[in-house]
């Protein structure tokens, strides 16, 4: 069960052209190009008369033409032509869906199109903004995890597995003795962890020289269904908090978007993003293939829980303190579907 | 659902010899062979022992032995010798399916073997008339392909996609816009389209030498369930009709047989015959493999709408005009099967 | 359906040390290790916080660590620690296995623990006796098969397949005329077939240059569900039964346990042993070599059955006059199950 009424990124924005893109996001098949003029379409990716993807067929001007029969298809998803027919037969159309393109990505609005509001994509402005370097993750391209996307939320609201599963390169000892606190809005979940006096992680002390203990601050924002901003940051010892306030401490925010593909897959686009070095283009390469290695680790993590949740969906679990975040989020997504599904 | 009182091509003439060929038909496993005279044998691939493919058996002279066991089976599906035993278990004995060879295939009878008669096999005498050159299509096997039989079918019967899927071979500019002519016979569906001072198509260009307009006619005749022969030709403008009538026009009949292998995948035999340059080998040589490539664009659609026919099962199509023929043969198969059902 | 009140191969000794092995056995995922005396431990592969297997975690001291959030299990699948709280969370337990270490394998036990008993593992002594020369199977590892572990036992408790699946190594002409003597007990079955004045199989004939006719016995005991023990012997003609009594002529005994994976995967655990030549390493070699062949023939045939049997589950089949040691397990394995599930 899936939010609908929602935006999900489909796309990072130069994957998108003039050629077809097919991809399927929670369970439907999309086609995705741009007009003449640029601005991307997505429509239903299957022709209305005898199913074939119209990603197998070819754009037009800011029509697709259909790969078998030629039928034609506009921007709005009404079928314009039929080869050797005069009358276009009724019922002749498909879904066409809402796009923006925004931070690098193109956000689709799977739901109910007179709904859709631009107002609700997330803020991520550190992704285009100069006081900001942004490293795009997986060579500008989604990164495919066959899990269901809610393992991916709960891996980024419960940043304690650094600890375990990042340990080469984000843990640091006795991180997660630090309690999470949690808070709860309309639309998103939030976790924020301090730590303090505490070794720098070691990914961290490479990038920035550190040796020193410091202070440290862990956040995840997951906006519904599965918008994640983590934001991080590494203050000098003693002065993490204010540090923060007046944004002086180096850190890192990392727009993650988990769209749902299926399921039992998810496409996972992610930036990382720093307010450091920012003109060290080594160092955007150096980010770029770490936390490519770093994410490849929750890959690995993910997928083996999602088989056995699949082998068996009945085993009992227990919950522990640092849940608070990804349980308050699990329910407001169910809590959001069911309503759209009840309306 | 399958019709099953009907003929089918179980494999070409040159696959089955002294060792086991195994083929799957209408879902059901087929074992072929010949007997020592060259007679083609076709018995249920299992035996009814321990149930091991009798394919991984051997064959002694008119009968197959089992090659777990070493239960034996004569040409009619009968145990005629039980190691170690001297009496054969009442029952033991699998179906033995009425094959007929013709026309460089081997033709299997899946329903009552009371009710086979070899005169409803399709009278398909251009694969071994002196007045076509035979093209055996893809080296005399059958082309595997990961759909129901009636897209196929369908394929087969709607000429007019090859503007789009062959576009660079068979397709002329303007030819969908000439109508389509359908004709329903109890056990057949025909269709035809005649188009005048058109394009030549680049491949019957390249074949014949011709640059002019010509005139041209498609057709396609499906015998239930999967039987089709293509019949296309490209006569001189202006005297299309006549020529036709006077088979004085260079053309083309492509018998094609869509064996269901299962609901969901098809093996199709075929096979282009030419009424023109028929002692040019390597013209013949050209037209394998150029239909090849033809064929493997029909691959690609098929398998994509299959997808889609898989995962949407009941996502609303829409009809146009040129799909007739494909619907009155889809209505005949239906109820040719229903008919079988209720008997 | 299995049985569970009893001991399963899970593994070789040797496959067992300080890293994890993660096993699947009657389809429950199973993490095997060797605490830091050498005892091994079973535990539910399956971190009871978020499904994470415990596998791709990491052993300390006779515990194991979590490699998501943590979480240490000790030898008793007690949880011992969550990280970044002080109290262990009521439930936070997974099954831990009893196991013994016996024959050069780790039996586990799948039932009650309560009635986990050691007495009731096979006596398979010639493992590890200096009388016997034992030749590991497929390298001390499993040979995976995919077939329910039932089609596999089968194969064991009928040695005539022998003369058709492995003609050119184990099979003797007219060996299946001689009959079989099947006899029932409360655990187990065996099969005894004595042939006599009967041309040495090829296999025998090779490693002990024999020539001349011999007489020969095949017999196997399974003990219920998986425990095979398959004893062959090769006396000189006319002394057949005295020999094998005092022990004079040359044999092979063969223990095979068939670990059911899933439904319809297995696990084969095999292990030659000889009473000739024992101190012929060359000839251990050869053995092992020769009879992985022969394991692959059977291979080929169990997974074959089992793609029928899955395909057409409904099938008619016959029994024979060697199946009734086959019958009389499938019934005791059966009788047993249904026993298990009723208390």
């Amino acid at each position: 069960m899936f939010v609908r009424n929602c935006w999900y990124v489909a796309a990072w924005d130069t994957e998108v052209g003039r050629e077809p893109l097919a991809r399927k996001i929670i369970g439907e098949n999309v086609i995705l190009f741009r007009a003449e003029d640029g601005t991307p379409i997505a429509l239903e990716d299957r022709c209305c008369h005898r199913n074939l993807p119209l990603s197998q067929g070819s754009i037009e001007g800011d029509a697709v033409r259909c790969g078998y029969h030629g039928l034609l298809f506009d921007a709005a998803g009404k079928c314009i032509e039929v080869p050797g027919q005069r009358n276009i037969p009724p019922g002749a159309e498909i879904r066409a869906y809402p796009l923006v393109e925004r931070w690098q990505w193109i956000w689709i609005w799977m739901g109910d199109p007179a709904k859709a509001d631009a107002s609700l994509i997330p803020h991520w402005d550190c992704m285009e903004s100069p006081e900001w370097a942004a490293a795009p993750g997986n060579g500008r391209t989604p990164l495919p995890i066959a899990c269901n996307y809610e393992l991916s939320n709960d891996n980024l609201l419960d940043l304690s597995h650094v600890a375990y599963v990042h340990a080469s390169s984000l843990g640091s000892p006795g991180l997660s003795d630090f309690p999470v606190e949690t808070e709860r809005f309309d639309d998103r979940v939030t976790m924020t962890r301090w730590a303090f006096d505490i070794q720098p992680p070691p990914i961290i002390a490479k990038y920035c020289g550190v040796e020193d203990n410091i202070d440290r601050w862990q956040s995840s924002e997951v906006q519904s269904p599965c918008h994640v901003l983590v934001d991080v940051g590494f203050p000098s010892r003693g002065g993490g908090r204010e540090a923060r306030g007046n944004k002086l401490a180096p850190s890192l925010r990392v727009p993650i978007s988990n769209t749902p593909e299926t399921e039992t897959t998810t496409l996972m686009f992610f930036c990382q993003t720093r307010n450091f070095s920012i003109d060290d283009d080594e160092l955007t390469k150096k980010v770029q293939n770490d936390f490519l290695r770093v994410f490849y680790e929750d890959v690995s993590v993910l997928e083996a829980q999602q088989r056995i949740y699949e082998e068996q969906p009945d085993a009992p679990t227990i919950d522990i303190n640092v849940d608070a975040p990804t349980i308050a989020m699990r329910n407001l997504n169910k809590r959001l579907a069911e309503a759209e599904r009840a309306a």
